[in-house]
């Protein structure tokens, strides 16, 4: 099988570094990746914890098919509890970082304590060290990764680093390994900054072995199924996740200027086809052992050479920004990856901040001297992306998210967040089933949880009727388990545009040779979803923070094809709970957490 | 005396280089760089001959001042027939590049004929050779300054050089030195291009002695002078040329729009003051002795670093295209660097563009998937300044220039230029001294032929009405005559701020041993003027060129403070005819050429 079936252990407050055996009935139990570090999390941390404290865990994991030729099979997840939510926090990344953490005999590495100085760990298959990083801190991502690519000599070492914003401690500072990949939510990389943990490198000389000889067969099969499928085979190849632009505006759930409209006149001059015409698209990248290659490497006319933006963080600096400048919103992204920060919470945020500057509530002089925080502005997205990760000027404030920033200024309601975090690029308003999905995810406003888009939106696997609420529930509850499988088994969500459980199972089985069910598989995904939620139930939240912003809730859609619809979240919320098993405070009931082992 | 004493001729088509004497004759009667440099291009080349063809020379022609002590010594003229203009065109420099050439031996260097193939020009004192440039053809700017640098082995070779932009002939492309510095206007980089002449690199080991041993003394005493000035010891220290954003746009004359408006209601985030304020200038950067340092180190929050962009430039792509992201504007100022554009005209081509675009004159197929040429839009300004170098696209058409870009779309009014050049940042129509002078410059629409701006908004030496006619006819001869000098001298035109005619008589003197009453010098700069005259009367321009775009003429400013004004250029021209000694045709009379030896 293809687990490594070793975890290391790090204490950077003792320096202790320790190898552990896998315990493989957790491992069954919880796949791997996000729900068996999730569980580790569970186990070893008060989910009460300052998140920034050295009390607080942070761990790196892979999934049984990390490192294995599946498709897509080169990501990770970091696990934790996030400083930006207060939540359990799961981030997952491709590129090529997590198959080496694999190669290097790894199934995850878990972080302990607080280093005095800032430290990055080296990893050369059981050659582990805590080396001095003083000469790495204060450098960018990229800097950091070409310094220590050459960790071994051969150039090939892999990197997942912070930049100066898990070094400032920006709430949204994200993890970036090979540069432009990102465990990019809920601000995973202001906990390695806390820790004064800059980087982890790698290499590895191990192959993992699946159980079953007939796994490349399968994997074949798998591959054959993601080609012919036109969003995998086609529509990400093509545009990347940009292809979503127009699909999204052209059903009115677009959200503009920080929610106020669904739909943005200048979605023409921002989207993943122009992107293409316009040749700022250079080539694709793919991640590991992925046969779709949604990533795009871009030179804009400027002369800047990086990668991306993704849909959602072209969405947060473009349309959610009413900026219609390609060019500025690829070099805010670019910065993003550069200084390592989420996109979609930095976008956000500064559409809040320039909400609340144009009503007023934002006073100039606190802009120091920095652009108008207008909508529009392309330079505001760009000037206050390096203000956010330097925390200079405004952007200290900026930097503690949109939630804290509009209460700040008095005025929580312009903060279009869940738990603290902010919604990404699809208006609940228009999506009932997603917003459903918004509201309780485990991680704050989140996309990946539970894609309903896939169904309300795109059709697949099949058409749902996106304002109609019966059987959402039970919808989002599918999405939300076999996602939670999907993140741990350690694949990427978007194979699931085309393939299904029973192709999921068909893998991890071959893999692992654990032999699940479907159904068996599905149960493992709800056990994570289980965990997490009473992760967060034990930190202190409550049903109350299962919600939206209330201008999704009350104010009508002012145009387009979803015009007049508010969410309903209080008609989907209550079935929610029952088809989840919980009681109507959304407190598993002690036979679901029986039921599930979670007892 | 500060001369080189010899004149470097290269036939690019034979291949043979030749050393000749400087006349000192013909020195003293046109002083040097410019003055002498055009009455080599009027005795040896055909005012009518296509500017693009072997039969036109290009002349890079030092003053006597170049290369010494004296304030601001180290720039060089480019003169030619230029291609932009069809007039004679003579573009100013400075840098370090003209005070090389000068410590090399070299008063001139006088280039004729057409290589066969890309070729560069090397200069090591002495030693000159047309060596092969095809690794460099195709180059940008700044690669081939890097390059280059290095000619001789110490790194520190200076390099005049075309990027792109010269290679593709674009009508208005520049000549850069020193990586940052340009022969900017009239388009002299295309007739490099059109010679396959990519760069001229010099190390000098001389040093130029001049005439009086007390220079050093008058240096002394008149940098003392432009220490203690207002504008010369503290505005442009502090912003650069950027210090006049505030001002002209308070004045009213702040063309906005394509000169529809003449105030920009964004002016506060463009401007000087906000260069400094959003911390993008890093420092100052002077020319070869200089004590003003008006040239500005920037580092964009996008990570770009650069030069600039001065007022005329940061204009053109901001308040003339309606565009208030200064790190747009400043980034599209770095593309003219780096491929080798006059921003000015780039600038006021792509607003013209905009002009014609929202009026329905210019189609959107004709964009080819570009950007909206909307006014305001940042990424249009930086989009189409590459288009335009590389002629792809709509850049090939935009590469032509305003005049014949409108004609193309047959609305050659809403092209603002006179004689084929865009007009700088002061509308006419709030500074009529100022406007006589774009309408008589002898190389089309420009402001440093005679900088009316002086007297009528700056109130240096005195503060004239902006809006009274009487004298301002007497007041251009003079300016007009005076730069002529300074041209010729091998200053800086920003001396003039604080240095008057005896100020610069002095210098010269000191310098030239040549003993110049004011009178003889002034009457010198006269010479000048009129011999160029004679240059594009012979080309065949007449005077119904010396003219403004019918808007400044016929449509009143329509808000701040010279609201109603047109500009009076009908009651304006006779006079300066007159004055200047012409007939009513504009014709210098026998008389008056007898008068300056002209006949």
């Amino acid at each position: 099988m293809s687990y490594a079936g070793k975890i290391l252990r790090v204490n950077l407050s003792t320096g202790e570094i320790k190898t552990e055996q896998l315990d493989m009935d957790l491992a069954k139990k919880f796949i791997g990746g996000r729900g068996l570090a999730s569980k580790i999390l569970m186990d070893e941390v008060d989910p009460k914890v300052d998140p920034l404290s050295p009390e607080n865990k942070i761990i790196y994991a892979t999934g049984p098919l990390s490192g294995t030729n599946a498709p897509t099979g080169g990501r990770y997840m970091v696990v934790t509890k996030g400083p930006l939510t207060g939540t359990i926090a799961s981030s997952n990344s491709g590129g090529y970082f997590g198959a080496e953490l694999k190669f290097a005999g790894w199934d995850m590495v878990i972080v302990e304590g607080k280093a005095e100085k800032p430290v990055y760990l080296s990893i050369h298959d059981d050659k582990v060290e805590i080396k001095d990083a003083s000469h790495l801190w204060g450098k960018t991502v990229f800097e950091v990764t070409d310094v220590l690519a050459d960790e071994f000599g051969d150039g090939k070492a892999r990197v997942a680093c912070i930049g100066q914003a898990g070094e400032n401690l920006v709430k949204f500072a994200a993890i970036m390994n090979d540069k432009h990949r990102a465990a990019g939510r809920t601000g995973v990389g202001a906990v390695m900054g806390s820790k004064n943990l800059k980087a982890i490198v790698v290499r590895g000389s191990g192959k993992p072995t699946p159980a079953n000889p007939e796994f490349t067969q399968v994997v074949r099969q798998k591959v054959e199924i993601i080609r012919q499928n036109g969003v995998t085979g086609q529509g990400l190849p093509a545009l990347g996740t940009k292809v979503l632009d127009n699909i999204i505006n052209q059903h009115g759930a677009y959200p503009t200027r920080n929610f106020q409209q669904t739909m943005f006149e200048w979605t023409h001059e921002i989207s993943g086809e122009a992107l293409v015409e316009k040749k700022y698209l250079t080539k694709n990248r793919p991640c590991f052992a992925c046969p779709i290659a949604c990533g795009r490497v871009i030179a804009l006319p400027n002369g800047i050479e990086s990668e991306g933006p993704e849909y959602e963080a072209g969405w947060a600096y473009g349309a959610n920004c009413g900026v219609n400048d390609l060019i500025a919103i690829c070099e805010a992204n670019d910065l993003c990856n550069k200084y390592g920060i989420d996109p979609i919470s930095a976008g956000a945020t500064i559409a809040c901040a320039m909400e609340l500057y144009e009503k007023g509530y934002l006073p100039k002089e606190d802009l120091e001297k920095g652009p108008e925080l207008r909508f529009g502005s392309s330079e505001a997205i760009v000037y206050y992306t390096k203000a956010i990760a330097l925390r200079e000027g405004l952007g200290a404030k900026l930097a503690e998210g949109s939630k804290r920033f509009a209460e700040m200024y008095g005025h929580p309601e312009f903060a279009m967040h869940v738990k603290g975090q902010e919604l990404p690029a699809y208006d609940p308003r228009g999506v009932q089933g997603h917003g459903l999905q918004y509201a309780t995810s485990n991680r704050g406003g989140c996309h990946v949880r539970g894609y309903m888009i896939s169904p309300e939106v795109l059709g697949v696997p099949q058409k749902l009727d996106p304002q109609q609420l019966e059987g959402k529930p039970e919808w989002v509850k599918l999405f939300q388990d076999l996602t939670a499988v999907i993140d741990s088994a350690g694949l990427c969500l978007f194979t699931s545009f085309a393939l299904n459980l029973d192709d999921y199972r068909d893998l991890i089985n071959a893999d692992t040779g654990f032999g699940y069910t479907s159904e068996e598989l599905l149960k493992a995904g709800e056990r994570i979803w289980n965990l997490e939620r009473l992760f967060n139930l034990k930190a202190g939240f409550t049903k109350a923070d299962d919600t939206l912003p209330k201008r999704l809730l009350e104010e009508p859609v002012p145009e387009g094809p979803q015009k007049g619809a508010v969410h309903q979240l209080h008609a989907l919320l209550p079935l929610y709970y029952k088809v989840r098993g919980w009681n109507e405070d959304g407190v598993p009931t002690q036979e679901k957490l029986v039921e599930l082992g979670l007892a």
